[in-house]
């Protein structure tokens, strides 16, 4: 695909050499990410940063990857203060808001409301996810996560093996996650959750069809055993008609030290989308996990980083005019 | 009036100079409004955009017109975080954000309230709507657009022709446009309305004052026959004391294909301040009418850009500075 | 101490060299936080600035203190938009944010949870107020004040006679200043509260150690006799458990023109950390006072942006850069 000026709404639109080309600028990334150095390529641009659903990471992500390339953001993250209340279509409002600035993120509480707001779009419209469908921004940066884990290892991407686990119902990360694993045939899956809340039959096919060995279980231990990865998930209440029904799956797969242990191979790398529920109820990954190398989960928080500064350089084509407008760090960077 | 410096509060203290200034410095700033080039003459400079009743167009409007100069923007945009909840008053509030920053918008939920707090502001203040009082920036945006939509056809603002229709009793950006239109004695306009919404009477005396020829309708299909512009607005539903009172007038002026074929002139302009109201119950002006190029509604929205870009340059003094600090724009624009 | 990196949490982490040198950074600060010059030396910096509980002004102040050093500011103000609803501990907060930012300033309603955010933080955290805990900006700006109203009038600090008026049990504010006051081992404080909120014993303790001469009271009239400065403060609301408890003890201390005339000795300078409690039942400082340029609530929030400024410009080490990246404002200035 062509980046510039693009949509990103769905993974669906990536091919391998897609993710390979982003990943690479990813990279180039990393420095001003960490704060290795400091660049200004977006000064005077102004991302619209449109959260109508609850997040924080999400969003100061993609405002401080927008800061870190020099530009401005302006947020509607409230959805009740927002014009929808008064009746407005979304339509409407990509019509109007899209005047507003030079590329826009939007999260959205409902399936396919992102794809209508960017048909209406003035300006590339990036999906920070929309209800229990796509975010394909999370699903990039936990694949590059993959591979800089499986890197560090001298392990092999292609001949990766898996566990997804947890909600796989309502939890779009993996669903989005799943189809780019699709493009590496060799790799096995093995996908854990309580029956109710499986994968959606046509990701299971669509990973099959590609050539991927999938296997369904409602057994953690035995679905962690023999895995390079496990990638864990909270239970979506927020999708829930109650929140009693969502904690009936609460607590049923917890990750521990002693479970890690007994069950996993050395060196198994833990994974989660973030924010992972650590009231006593849920507990997905305990905290005597935190001081185990192999939990990569905040390092994959960090990779968000250089991951959405890549997607925003692409689709705005300045990836060329970083490295001549990059300057020193003139402060104190203490991580 | 003397711009610079000055608090932005009502439509009364402008007169027709001030007017054609205003709108010439929006002219020039149209290629920075729409990308063609960069500033940064407020490169420093803060706004502070205090919205303390629901807003997104308006709230997000101002802030990227600030952006789009090279500014900062802090903002308030939930009334249930704000000091006010503690039991600060108005010009406590004026006293102590003015030191924050240089210029700040307000809204607020209170006619006046926005006098007493330019009144204790140490920077300037603008208006950004107080109840169903002002909101003067739309009116100045509404009337640039009728003056660009008439130059488009060839036609001429001195002699307009305008069907005003809807909630005219709450709907303060009418209230704030029939005055300015009042520097026009030649104009004439038809007020449309159901009985109980109809235009304040003071609003149209002074308009017959200055010589207008105004005409008030409940009838719909006959007001909107034989003009130029058509400036239609939502229920107010938000002034109303209860929801079930708004529905009762809600749906009864619904301008779609079928009536603008029937009724209109040829190239009747159609307008509103936004947002439209697109539920079906109420419907101001249907969706079948998006594809015809008189609809101004979205060209209406961007102008506001502009405008408040002009505003803030005026006030803060930088107009002459614009040229002088700009430069190309080095990412990809879309729109 | 050393600020370069550090976490600014508590008073207790300052000696008096610390306050006199962060002072003396402050004054320095006074011509960019007043508009005199400008500074870019944070250009490109990303504060992460998290209020979890109600706030304007300090929000505004640290958000608008880092503008003025030339930074960006990613803001998370809605507690209910936040991880932290879907049960993400404190520690992961942390962990995942400050991999976004430069610096946090963190407002959480509990006390001792930004201390633990702190400890899992990659970067410089600033305790913006933890429940009835600590608020050490609002003290050392408080101090600051004080120090350069008493230089106005030729008074000595080391010689306060100071009366502390209010809720002294939950208000953070004056727990820390008590701390901060301690320096000085001349002065003389009132403590001036109903029975049921006066200031806890370990702090009096703390100031009698110190060598402070400390009289409790709930004489108001009495309390205010004789003394250089009076600081009085709202009744907490927020940390009662009904409002009806708090309404108790609101209205109970009202200064107005008519008692300072009566009680206070000449030139008896008026504080508050605001915001102040102007409804009728409260009315800490009655509006009749704010003609008397010894009411000083407007200069001591003024002082919060240089306090903050110098605070930052420390931690991130750029104080001996402002000069050289300082230039003229080229717009328009009012205060």
């Amino acid at each position: 695909m062509n980046f510039i000026g693009a949509n990103i709404l769905s993974v669906d639109q990536f091919n391998l050499d897609d993710v390979n080309t982003l990943f690479s600028v990813a990279e180039k990334m990393q420095p001003y990410a960490t704060r290795e150095k400091v660049t200004k390529v977006l000064d005077g641009a102004i991302l619209g940063n449109i959260f109508l659903e609850s997040s924080t990471r999400t969003r100061v992500s993609f405002g401080s990857a927008f800061n870190l390339l020099g530009g401005h953001v302006r947020e509607t993250s409230d959805v009740s203060s927002s014009a929808f209340v008064k009746g407005e279509s979304v339509r409407d409002a990509a019509r109007i808001l899209s005047g507003y600035s030079d590329v826009i993120c939007i999260r959205h509480p409902k399936s396919g409301s992102v794809n209508e707001f960017a048909d209406f779009s003035r300006v590339p419209v990036i999906n920070g996810g929309d209800g229990s469908n796509e975010h394909p921004t999370q699903a990039l940066l936990d694949l590059f996560t993959i591979k800089k884990e499986l890197e560090n290892k001298n392990r092999d991407l292609s001949k990766l093996r898996i566990a997804i686990v947890g909600d796989l119902l309502f939890g779009r990360t993996v669903h989005s996650l799943c189809k780019l694993l699709s493009f590496y045939p060799n790799i096995s899956v093995v996908l854990v959750s309580p029956d109710r809340l499986s994968m959606p039959t046509d990701i299971v096919e669509y990973m099959r069809s590609a050539g991927l060995s999938v296997c369904i279980s409602n057994n953690f231990n035995e679905g962690i055993k023999n895995v390079d990865i496990i990638y864990t998930t909270r239970i979506q209440e927020e999708r829930f008609e109650t929140k009693e029904q969502a904690a009936l799956y609460r607590g049923k797969f917890i990750l521990n030290k002693d479970i890690y242990s007994k069950h996993c191979a050395p060196e198994t790398v833990v994974m989660h989308p973030l924010p992972r529920d650590s009231r006593p109820e849920a507990n997905e990954i305990d905290f005597d996990l935190d001081s185990n190398p192999n939990l990569a989960i905040f390092r994959q928080a960090d990779n968000g980083i250089a991951v959405r500064m890549a997607i925003f350089a692409m689709v705005l084509d300045v990836v060329n005019q970083i490295e001549t407008s990059s300057a020193k760090v003139n402060w104190h960077v203490s991580r």
